[in-house]
C-alpha cells in the first residue's frame, strides 16, 4: 500500500495546479486560466491534431508530456512568457522544482514522470515538438478569442512574439500558419503592437 | 483550411467545460473543481495508475475517452451523483448535448469522438471500466482530502455511496479498496452518514 500511497500524493500535490494562474484568458474571457485547465487544453489538441504533426508520432508519448509539463510551476510559479527577469532565472527554480516534486513518487515512476519532462523541455524529440506547438498555439488561439486584451494589458509587441514563435511550427506547421494569420489580424486591430 | 476552422471551433467550444462546476471542492478547498480540471485529472490518473488495471489495457483510449467524457455537460449541466430528479432526465438531455457538440466537428471526426464518449458511457470494454474506476475514484480522494465537507453539505449517505460504486472496481480493484478504506474513515467521523 506504501507504493499507492505516494502515488497518490503525487496526485494530490499535482491539484495544485488548479490553482496556478496563467497569462492567458479562458475562452468566455470571464477569468485566467489556470495551469490543470491549460494541461487539459493540450492533451485534447494532441489528439485532435495529429493530422497535421510534421512527422508521425506517437500521440500517447505527446499526451503524457502535456500533462504534466507545468509541473515545476508548483513551485516556481508561471513565468510569463514576456517577463524577462523571471526567465533569466526560471530554469533555476524550475529544476528545484522538480527535484522535490517527482520525488514523491515511487522511484520508477520518478524516473518515468521526469524524463517525461524533460524531454518536453529539451524539446529534441518528434513528440516533444509536436507537444511544443500545442503549448504555444493553445494561448495565441486563446487570446485572439478574447480580443487580444490580454496582449494589449501587456503591451506585447510583434517582434515579442515572433521571437518567442521561432520554433512553433516544428512540431505541426499547419497550426502555427492558422495561429500566424490570427497574429497578423490582432496586429491589423491593433492589440499587437507593430513597432 | 475550412476542416482545421471547424476542429478549433470545437476545441473552443469545449473551453467552456472550464466554467461547469462539479460537486467537488479541489484539494486545497477552496473552490469547486471544474470539469475541465477534473479531466485533466482523470487523465493523469489514467498514466499513473495503469499498474493496477484489472486487465491489460491500451491506456490511450482510457485517457482519449476522460478527456471527452464530460463534453455533453456543456449543454445539460454537471448532474449531482445523488440528485435523483436530475439523474431521471440526464441521459436524454446528454444525448441531445452529443448530437449539437460533436457535429461541430469534420464528419469522421465528429464520429471518432463521438465514439470515445459512447464507449465511456456504455462502460462496457475494459478501457471504458478503467476509464470509469478513475472518474469515480477521483472525488472520493478530493472529498476525503477537503474533510468530508462536500459529503456533509450534501448529506450524504454510505447506502448511497455504495450504491453509486457498485461498479467502481471493475477496472482497477486496488484503487476501490483504497477508496473503500477512505469511505468507511468518514464514515466514523461522521461526514458521510451511515443511516
Amino acid at each position: 500500500m506504501e507504493r499507492l500511497e505516494k502515488q497518490i500524493q503525487f496526485l494530490l500535490e499535482l491539484d495544485r495546479l488548479k490553482e496556478i494562474k496563467r497569462q492567458t484568458l479562458i475562452a468566455s474571457g470571464i477569468r485566467q486560466e489556470n495551469d490543470a485547465e491549460h494541461s487539459w487544453s493540450l492533451a485534447l489538441m494532441c489528439l485532435m491534431f495529429q493530422e497535421y504533426a510534421n512527422t508521425p508520432i506517437d500521440v500517447l508519448r505527446a499526451m503524457e508530456m502535456v500533462l504534466v509539463h507545468d509541473v515545476v510551476e508548483i513551485d516556481a510559479g508561471d513565468t510569463y512568457a514576456y517577463d524577462d527577469t523571471g526567465n533569466a532565472t526560471k530554469a533555476e527554480r524550475e529544476q528545484k522544482a522538480a527535484n522535490r516534486i517527482f520525488s514523491i513518487l515511487p522511484k520508477d515512476q520518478a524516473l518515468y514522470f521526469r524524463n517525461l519532462w524533460e524531454e518536453f523541455e529539451t524539446g529534441e524529440t518528434n513528440e516533444a515538438k509536436y507537444a511544443m506547438t500545442m503549448d504555444k498555439v493553445q494561448p495565441l488561439l486563446l487570446n485572439d478569442k478574447t480580443d487580444g486584451q490580454m496582449w494589449r494589458s501587456h503591451q506585447v509587441t510583434k517582434s515579442q512574439i515572433m521571437k518567442r514563435n521561432a520554433h512553433t511550427g516544428d512540431g505541426a506547421e499547419a497550426l502555427w500558419q492558422y495561429a500566424l494569420q490570427k497574429i497578423k489580424e490582432n496586429i491589423q486591430k491593433g492589440n499587437i503592437k507593430d513597432e
